[in-house]
Order: C-alpha cells, then structure tokens, then sequence
C-alpha cells in the first residue's frame, strides 16, 4: 500500500504499531483523524504523550497513579489490612467493577514464568512482602489467573511470607456463573467438586 | 470502569473516540503505550499531530500531499489528459494498489447526498469543472460506489461538462471476480447482462 505523503504513512506506521491494529485499520484510524479539527488532533497527541510521560506508579502498591499515593491507597474507607493480590493494573480495574472488595491491591506486574525470563526479581514482589512486614497486613488474597504461572507465583510468595502472621486466601475457582458442565475442562471441574461449597452460602 | 488515574481515564477517552474502538479496547492500546519508552510514546503523540497540522491538499487534484502539488499530480510519466473521479483517499489508493491505471485524480471529498445534506456546493466538483477546461481532459473516469449517491453525482457533473469535449466513462460493474452468480442481487445481474463483453474483450 503506497500513500501519496509522508506525513500519513509515517502516522499510519505509529497506529499499525498498536495491538491489534494492521496497517488497514490504521489507515482508516488516520484518516478519521485528518478530518477532525487540527487543535483535536493536537490535543489528542498531547494526552497521550503526557499519560506515559506523567503517569507514576503508586509507592504503596504499585498501581499507576496521578500522585505518589494511588487514589485507592489514599482512600481512607478501605480496610488497609487486606491486600490484593494481582497481576497488573487491568485485574485492578476487573476486581474494582465487580465493586464487592473493599481493600487494597498490590500490582505484581507479571507473574513468575521461568519460560518467559520472568523471575521472581522482576516482579514487584520484595515490595510485597516489606510492606506485608510493615503493614501487619491480616489477609492476603490472590487473584491471579488460574494457571500453572499463577499458582506458582502463589507459592513462592507463600513461602516467602510463612513467618507472618498473615491470612492467605485466593478467589474461588470453579464454574463460571451461566457457563455449562459439560464444556467445562475436567480440572476446573475437579477443583469445584474438591472445594464444593455448602448450599447456605452458594445462595447467601 | 473507574479508572484508578485521571491521565489514564483521559487517554483512555481520547482513543475511545476512534471509530471501531471502544473503551475495553482503548484501555487495552493505553496499557499497551504505557509499556513503551516515553520517548517512543511522544514521538508516536508528535507523529499523530503533525500529521493533522502539516499535511496539504493537492491544490490540483485535492488529494492529501506533503506539498502544494501530490506525488502522483507532480510525476510526468503519468497521463495529465486523464482524470479519475473518486470519492475519497482510500478509493485513490485502493485503484493504486491495482497498478492498472497511469492518469491524474480528482478527489471529490464525498458523493451528492441529500439525505446526509451534502450537496454539489461541499464537494471539489467545482474545481473539477474548471481543470477539465484548462487542462483539456481527453477522460474522465468514474470510480464512484455504485449507489444512487455515486449515480446521482456522475449525472451531476456530466450535466456540468457536456458543453467540453471530454469523453466520460465509469468503471465497469458487474459480477465481482470469485463471486458467485446465485448470490449477485438483481440489479448487478441485470446491468453485466445489459453491459456484456464480447468474450474477446473480456479474456484479452
């Protein structure tokens, strides 16, 4: 596909770097853009450039934030004591849709897959456990996906946590609300008889 | 989704104002930008905006350009008595992307369409009528949609230039190659049976 300026196809380039985006939906994303009004244009380049440039992480829970402390951190209804335990900031946003948990998060930033390079140092999880230390944090509770990588990051942090006197929990797995029997694989099948739930509670 | 930062929340609502891009997916391409150097992620925002503020319209052809005159307007070895007619940028690119033809455009801007209020006053039609006579325009060639937006504008402009002697064809219509005879609606079938080629023409 050969553009008739540089202007555009170097545009296009910068779109089509996106996740998802070829270099069609670029094309179209862009020339939307050439018929907006210039200053939108201008302001729609500036967001996103100041978003990466001013954005922080907050120093509690390395969540991203406006300021040094993440709003959720700084909000003094939530229970300090109970952390969160997640992969990164969209498992945030997933747990704070569901507008069920009242505690704070800690943002791993991966979990531990050896496959990937991704050791234990990479993640945010010395962080973790001083704050755990300084905290006296009661509950810990992981929400990680249910995999091999999350289970194994669940058990190295276990370990590293084992002299505190901190409650460690993990979100139930099992099946989906609305999902059907027999499409569900037998190890989730296997887990939910295993942790199988008295009926009072399933309906509370 | 309330989202933990404002600068977040703004670039979230910036590229959910693409089309086609909702706002799980707009989180999706901040997220992925906040994984970026900061400098890639200005130069991206800088990229977009200059784009917008710095790119021209082919003062010939209405094409957009880097420059007062296009790249395909400038090169010589194109046929200049020859115009094709199109409704936007994509259409000149996808009738590049053919390599079949070697004359000039002409950039309509959009089709004749009461409906959406857009009349022949909106559209660079004017500036058509005034180059097929200063630049004696042996062709003009139609590759509008065919729709009654796109035959309403050829019998427009025809009515315009009856008066020069300048030949007018449109591209053909006609059952699109790989397509399926069954599945043609009424009006393609009736107008490639009203149009047919000699098996000569069509083969050669």
């Amino acid at each position: 596909m050969q553009l008739p300026s540089s202007l555009l196809e170097n545009a296009v380039a910068q779109f089509a770097k996106l996740p998802g985006v070829g270099k069609k939906t670029a094309l179209r994303l862009v020339l939307h853009l050439l018929k907006q009004d210039v200053d939108d244009v201008q302001h729609f380049g500036e967001t996103i450039a100041r978003m990466r440039r001013d954005i922080k992480f907050c120093q509690r829970c390395c969540n991203v934030s406006d300021g040094d402390i993440c709003s959720i951190c700084a909000n003094s209804q939530r229970n300090p004591r109970l952390i969160c335990v997640v992969e990164n900031i969209r498992d945030v946003i997933a747990v704070e849709t569901t507008q069920q948990y009242n505690g704070t998060y800690h943002v791993l930033g991966g979990v531990i897959s050896p496959l990937d390079g991704i050791g234990p140092d990479q993640l945010n999880i010395e962080s973790l456990v001083q704050r755990i230390a300084r905290e006296e944090t009661e509950e810990l509770l992981f929400a990680l996906s249910p995999n091999i990588q999350g289970d194994t990051t669940i058990y190295y942090i276990q370990k590293k946590i084992a002299h505190l006197p901190c409650r460690i929990t993990t979100i139930a797995r099992g099946i989906a609300f609305g999902g059907e029997l027999e499409y569900a694989d037998e190890m989730t099948l296997a887990r939910s008889i295993a942790n199988r739930l008295p009926v009072q509670q399933y309906v509370k």
